[in-house]
């Protein structure tokens, strides 16, 4: 297996002003392709310091990753020291991307000043890869003085550091014999890691040994199941991954959402628009993170209708028509009025189904109920279902929690009405 | 100066399945108390490599901090470590600390297994900081055996590491010779960060020596400036920091929402609490994310009565009462459609203020309005207000900054009419 270290770049970082984003974006996509990141280093933007962890680091991994450092300005002196540590005798344009850095500043209006046409200039000893996203180009030194290894350049910019990495992986698999390893991933939620684990041993024991299960879990999407073949390319791993996979997929039954790598409001929108459905919701202690979370899906107003976020006892009872004698008798914590905030809000869209959450996320619970409880209610055409949860976290993480289990819960609704 | 290094323990940091947050909270915090982070190193959960990398770290910088490998499982092997490269003889229970896991499983309704009391136990060489928040203890190795360095070892779960902070500061302070620092923060919203910076320049360029103005600018809360004092303490520090705020916040006027760290949606949430005001808000293009913002503070239910996310023109029309003619005749996106939408659910909800988003947030526009534009609508007792923006972020951040400016938008409309 191939070892790789990622080294970040940038004064901001290490002040605490900007959180390091693109080291996690890399490592997942080093580690589904078979690469080990055994070192992540965020230094600051001084030479010395960045040639001394470079070579460092080339001298400990195959292949090296660094990110930022590349733009027009005084602290980005990353590329002086990538053209000293390579070898490098001086500089060379590189028309892809100077083509690039034209096209980028004349969509903005703005003239090309001899600072923008340096951002194509790179070391001769680099081979480019045109960033096709900014005018910093990603550079590869392959077989470097000292080490051997080879080391890309990426820009910091976070867009522009993962669009690049599809190019990367390209280039490495290019030139890299990389181990064969196929991944399939499916989507779980309803169920604790621990109980899913228990339920999934036999299976999981029983896996050929050049397989493995990883668990992956996420408050807002649940526990990705993934599943790996290390196979030797004999050539029948794909068949037998998909083997097993169905095996997996029967025994998650109804818990498993997507069989690929996605989250609940992309699997529920996309339920949705296949059946020409449309959702609204009501929402009290989730204050609109279900909405926020249903529109974050481009598309979404194909079959999202609107929801109301009923905070104050007069909302629910005025807009979404909940009778206050039901929140008088049961509590606003209630099975009956996630009931009828969910009918309320379905009948004031008109929209097919809704959901709808009454609960407390934090920092208190009241008399009746606990901090972290939940009712969610969800209405369709055949009638109306309520569940209950508690949750242990903090008010941020239990409203993702809450928003969540609605979502599914809708989900599983829907899902039952279809297939009767 | 004091140079410090933050090192990150954990496999699922590697792997990219956890985004490490611990990092950067540390940093930000030291960076305010006036200790440099040189370094930041993510490694796994090897025996070898921890000790390696904290020896390196600690032959480098003055203080270590290392973040995670404290739980209970087999995979925690970062006590052993440091229990070695301290020259332990040998663990100690903490009384303290011991409490605080008997404490914790109680609540949990867990009974308290040998391996949860092995949580209490540290090296001998350890001073304890007991952790409020968790069963691993926080480890303070003072004067460490060839580097003479100090390392503090916090627990890895993002909340007990942040909750560590404040009392690791303290333990800093009282043993470490620190430069007197003061800062002084102020938070801007409604301008770029390059118009502002010219705004400021004359009195920038005048700050005595010691003074240093910081721009921390985040899509959410707009810029924080940030002013710091490097005194010699002779004394009259905060008296001079205080006069050059006075001049920097005339300066700025209604740009400046607070004077002291937090967000739009806390200030606004204030401004209405202390004058006994309540809110509601429509959306269309944030989808949510304003309620979400406005109800992410603890105790908005204080004013905050409820909102309708309008995504279907069916809901604006039915739910907000906007009229079909007006959007026929001025498109769903302007400044018409904002204006009834905030009349509408001001009405609806009985609320005192209303604010309304009506935009494109991407990925695409329309035939009249660029993708970016956002149509704002405020309503209060006063009347009625609108106001249009156009940014060029992708569609996350475009709602984003949608729904900053609308509670900033509203803010204004309040603080004038109070003005009144």
């Amino acid at each position: 297996m191939i070892n790789a270290s990622v080294v970040t770049i940038g004064d901001e970082i290490l002040i605490g002003q900007v959180l390091d984003t693109n080291s996690q974006q890399l490592a997942r996509a080093l580690e589904e392709t078979g690469i080990r990141v055994v070192r992540m280093v965020s230094i600051g933007d001084s030479k010395e310091e960045i040639a001394q962890t470079l070579l460092t680091e080339l001298s400990r991994a195959q292949v090296v990753f660094c990110t930022g450092g590349l733009g027009p300005t005084k602290d980005d002196i990353t590329k002086a020291v990538l053209a000293q540590i390579s070898g490098s005798r001086g500089y060379v344009r590189h028309p892809g991307q100077m083509q690039k850095v034209v096209e980028i500043l004349h969509n903005r209006g703005l003239d090309i000043l001899p600072i923008n046409e340096k951002q194509a200039d790179v070391p001769d000893k680099a081979e480019v890869i045109v960033n096709q996203l900014g005018t910093a180009p990603i550079m590869v030194f392959r077989d470097m003085p000292g080490s051997g290894s080879t080391l890309y350049s990426l820009p910091g910019v976070p867009h522009e550091a993962v669009g690049a990495i599809p190019a990367i992986l390209a280039d490495l698999r290019a030139h890299q014999p990389l181990s064969s390893i196929l991944h399939r991933s499916v989507m779980v939620y309803g169920m604790a890691e621990s109980a899913l684990s228990e339920k999934l041993a036999p299976w999981e024991d029983a896996l050929p040994a050049d397989m493995h299960l990883a668990y992956l879990p996420n408050t807002l999407t649940g526990i990705r199941l993934r599943l790996s073949c290390y196979g030797d390319a004999s050539g029948d791993e794909p068949e037998r991954l998909e083997a097993q996979l169905s095996q997996l997929k029967a025994l998650l039954g109804p818990l498993m959402y997507a069989d690929e790598d996605t989250d609940l409001e992309t699997t529920l929108g996309r339920i949705l628009k296949e059946h020409g459905l449309t959702l609204s919701c009501a929402e009290s202690c989730t204050g609109g993170e279900i909405a926020h979370l249903i529109t974050s899906v481009a598309g979404s107003s194909a079959y999202f209708l609107g929801s109301v976020t009923s905070y104050a006892v007069s909302v629910k009872e005025q807009v979404l028509g909940v009778p206050p004698q039901v929140i008088r008798e049961c509590g606003v914590v209630s099975s009956e009025v996630a009931a009828a905030m969910a009918q309320g809000v379905r009948r004031l869209t008109g929209s097919d189904y809704a959901v709808a959450t009454t609960g407390l996320a934090g920092p208190s619970g009241d008399e009746h109920n606990p901090v972290g409880t939940v009712w969610i209610g969800a209405a369709g055409p055949r009638g109306i279902k309520t569940v209950r949860f508690v949750y242990k976290n903090d008010r941020k993480r239990n409203i993702e929690r809450f928003a969540a289990s609605a979502l599914n819960f809708l989900r599983l609704m829907i899902l039952e009405d279809l297939s009767n």
